[in-house]
């Protein structure tokens, strides 16, 4: 066993580190866009597809490191974080079941040149991705899709892998085939958040969008368990992105009760003071350790299903515990948006539903240990 | 033993539910201010100042009601809530210490026509009230006042109760007077919190402000100790503040789960999303029987100050854990700002910083249980 | 609203604190029976049945009298605690549904003369009293029951009501009636159980037992739906039982760490200690007011399944957490058995299980919430 | 980064996971005592002192090995763990500050033929060592010791490494040595603990005790500071010692609830019993790396004192609630005793106390943070 990073992966977190401290976090109160400009950058200090092959423009590195980077990035600006984990999951995608659109995409994802967003979930939904309204028929040799995807980047993003129906069945993962839609000229809705401004979560609305045939990902009808297969690693990603802006706000906060005062002393001399933090210091070590151990294992091909759920449940909710705590360990002026923390609060929070919320995450773990039959 | 209202109380209950419902609840999202109409409207049904003598304009009840009024209140708004928090505290220290100045403004709070802070804190101070920097000095018959203080209605307020030195002491607790100072052309600094807008918290900056001598409340160099004495029960009007909030937010949820369906079946047909409210359910209930039991306590003259102290570190607590449980079981749309649970689920968390954190409860709960010797 | 007792109810808290303080406590550790004569003596007092009608030997007072005296024995020794809760029980249904059983033997169980069991479960079902294997069939004008129950008091209990199926129905709740079983001659058999060793729990063997035909209680074939209803008080009974228990606890460990020296301080000066023996209070407290309303719901023929149901699961747990939180406060005199705080934590443990685990306490409170179809 | 283990290591885990699953386990249930047989069949199998050096008879392994080791014996007797734990620390010492007591007694140890004890703490003094009253003054050229030392194995131990005052000052931490006490003939006090029996805490009285002169370890005042320097691992090898025997735990709940039917389904079908569960799976699998990388870091010389700190407050405590989880769920099965269950959970609670409280491992944790000054 060893828990040192190579010598590359220090290389590549530093360079993290450093945008996300000096670029990201100075930044991230109130952003509401991720400027093309600073993906860019982004991309250009290697931090986009670090894991995806050098042939399209990707690192080439493990997601072992992918996962070191987005827990950087996350101490910046948890939204920023959103570019590795979508860019990550789009970009095996293309890779894995459609090489020509991969060619053509995922070296724009890797620059930051571009956004391709995902959108498996519809409004009406939820974190039931498999029985989608979307539908896509065929017109000549193009694809003709109607329908509404709730994404990420719904705004900003130059195209979108989706999920629609393209078959008669109705039923749950059937007759689903995945595409890739440009979505230029496509209407877009934000949605009104509470949190995670920056990453512009909307509806793109796709009526009678039509896209070329070979914009199909995978084979015709099994979009969904072929195409799906595989990633959930994302999971641990989203762990480490979430514990990355939890870990910023302990150090901020063991940093602001060692120097204000209340009562004539310290408030970090305080064990009410120091041990909440001293608790949450344990806990964002122990989850972000799941989260790699998690992304090893998908590195080496080891099942990791359950272990990705692990980490999806509970990172984001141990994340969202400890900037909770941070705001009030702060007082008045952690309840204020002058400071960084009641954003993170509302920031972090969103990451307990999007992808999955904890009962289907605890659902997925039953599965693996006792079987469909015997799981509730 | 007895946990029915009395027909009078439920009268006044019923009101306080009516313009929850009907009045504040509908626009609740987004406001940024209790409006003078809206203040009045709630004072004309009573709501305001009702456990205060009836020949100041009160209802002349008890505290067990205004505890349930404040209950209903928070359940269509909870920052409206404050007006009683607040008007009761401010009107019982007017009564009890200045019946004078009591006589001019006391029935305007009870009409709603003004409102009246209480600045108990100062920005560099957090919860620890004993060291004013503001200072008061006479001036002849007057008094001039210099300083800054926090308080809710910072914007609105037409007066306020302050504590300020007036002698040369820097311990804390000593040398300190009450005093009300009208606020015209007094100048108000809003806070930006992530929460409570409508509250306005904020600083007012007391500039040389000049007062009339008759503006001491209470003995002068004793303010401190003298005026607040006895006034722990707001703390349990607070906790009812925030757990009215709560269960109208988990009685929405058990409407939407049972409403919204998942993988074919409603969502409240599973215990991993019942569950959680059924918990939220009991901890809801059990908070608000203590908070009562303590105005009743003090309704008695009894000893309350722990239980008082028990109200404020939990009750608040378990509320916000309470809506950001519905928040996360309403999924993507709990997370939007379109309901009102995001919302609510900012507000609740002021008030556990807000007039004294957790960490200070637990010091008053120790203190009286050990004795201040030989607690922490 | 009034939470302070009657004169008459404070009374005979003043006779349950004096037994259970003088009598129970001294000889609480390593008790493996309660003796008859210490039955004896608790009946004596008039803690037994006290809600029970005169007529029958009882107190004809209430529930919420009941519920007193069990928290002030539950502080005595949470075992003895089984008879308030077991004779509550078994008292109502005799008086309500047989009453020539009842003036036999409600007498006998308010003196303490003798213990009459319950025996719902089998070792088979768990919490899931409407599946019994139990049968009885008439033979001339007897019965004759063949099976097993579990129930407290197993070895000492001269009799118990069972409930046996009486019809060819293997359906749940169908064909079963109930029986007060004399249980002279029938084999017992202990439960090896980890704590409540006093309590006696074990199982009964019914070997073609015979029964004269009028110890039929209730309807034949209607007795689980008939005889069950509206016991959901006893629930709230065992809240307080275990709360009592919790509650020394917590007292004794206050003074414990207000007396013990570590690193040259008592360990009641450091907020870790104190902070969660404030956060005890709190819950036992509210824990508390919960149980008691609940009990005067029933009192008032008001509805409370759901209240009695929030007793039952939330109680007991907090009583367990807090009692679990005093052996650790203790440290290494915690964990021996020479303090009585390790056998409590085992004992109270007991009734998260007993009448009904958290599962399906929460189960009931969501069919209350949104009916039997939408709750899981 | 690698999480897989060496064949090397995963031959010893294989040999641990037969001798806990084969030997150990069977027999669990009611032992009182660490037969010198089955510690030799442990010591045989290389499973004592695996990190220590070959030359003194260890396995020249790493901590990382031992960790691995301990979590497989904890899942056959929480007890046995002790005899690494002990043994590594004791070991390490003598290896370290005593080269001819190590070659003497540390063979011993790793074959099992002896067990040494060590006496840190004093009936009197809890988690504070640095105050003992054990005195040890020089006689000719021996030493003489007086004072009673609380250890594990307390019956059994051949010896035992024990801190005593040798000079006069009473401060923390000041004038005091180390030895090396051959215990014949020594009086032992069994303590009467609720659990980890077999472990035989006790006090060893040691009542004019003579050793020779060259029993010193380290030198004369200041062994407390130099002696104990770098023994933080052994906290994590705690974590592992309890994560096994709570890994164990779950195992076989979610076997017994696959299997168990309830209302006529599979207990596990219920969401309510499957998601305790799937959390204490997480939170297992989470601590038990904490746990590993700390030993790492110890394996590489890095600062883990926070990091063992974290593992000794946390492992020990998610451990403990995993267990009671399972002793729940497990309805009235659970709380007899003829399961392991329940004598597991209060096995591993002791480790909750031992070797420092959760209060002070989260000082240790603040002080890292911010500094013994602004520390609380």
């Amino acid at each position: 066993m060893d828990f040192a990073p190579t010598p590359a992966q220090a290389e590549l977190v530093g360079s993290a580190r450093r945008i996300a401290q000096e670029v990201l976090l100075p930044s991230y109160r109130g952003r509401t866009r991720l400027e093309p400009s600073l993906r860019r950058e982004i991309g250009a200090a290697g931090l986009l597809g670090s894991e995806l092959p050098v042939a399209y423009g990707g690192g080439g590195t493990d997601r072992v490191t992918t996962g070191l980077i987005v827990e950087q990035i996350g101490r910046g600006d948890i939204s920023a974080g959103y570019l590795q984990v979508v860019g990550s999951l789009v970009g095996q995608i293309l890779v894995g079941a459609a090489p020509h659109l991969a060619a053509e995409w995922v070296p724009r994802i890797c620059s930051g040149a571009d956004v391709v967003g995902i959108g498996l979930t519809e409004p009406h939904a939820g974190s039931d991705a498999g029985v989608p309204r979307l539908t896509a028929r065929r017109d000549g040799s193009d694809w003709v899709l109607d329908g509404v995807k709730s994404l990420s980047f719904a705004l900003d993003a130059a195209a979108a892998v989706v999920f629609a129906r393209t078959g008669p069945s109705q039923a749950r993962g059937k007759d689903i085939s995945a595409f890739l839609v440009p979505l230029d000229g496509v209407r877009r809705e934000p949605y009104p958040d509470v949190g995670t401004r920056a990453v512009q979560r909307g509806a793109v609305h796709l009526e009678g969008t039509r896209i070329p045939g070979d914009h199909l990902i995978g084979a015709e009808g099994r979009g969904f368990s072929q195409v799906m297969r595989g990633f959930d690693f994302s999971r641990a990603l989203i762990g480490l992105q979430c514990l990355g802006c939890a870990a910023q706000s302990v150090d901020e906060t063991w940093e602001y009760v060692a120097r204000r005062e209340a009562f004539d002393r310290p408030l970090s001399t305080n064990q009410g003071v120091a041990f909440p933090l001293a608790e949450a210091d344990t806990l964002l070590d122990a989850a972000r350790l799941l989260c790699l151990e998690t992304l090893w294992r998908k590195d080496r091909d080891l099942p990791h299903t359950a272990q990705a759920a692990k980490c999806k449940w509970w990172a984001p909710k141990v994340a969202h515990d400890a900037v909770t705590q941070c705001v009030l360990l702060h007082g008045q002026y952690g309840y204020r948006t002058e400071l960084p923390l009641a954003q993170r609060m509302n920031d972090v929070l969103g990451l307990q539903i999007g992808d999955g919320t904890a009962q289907i995450m605890k659902l997925v773990i039953a599965r693996e240990r006792v079987g469909r039959d015997l799981a509730p």
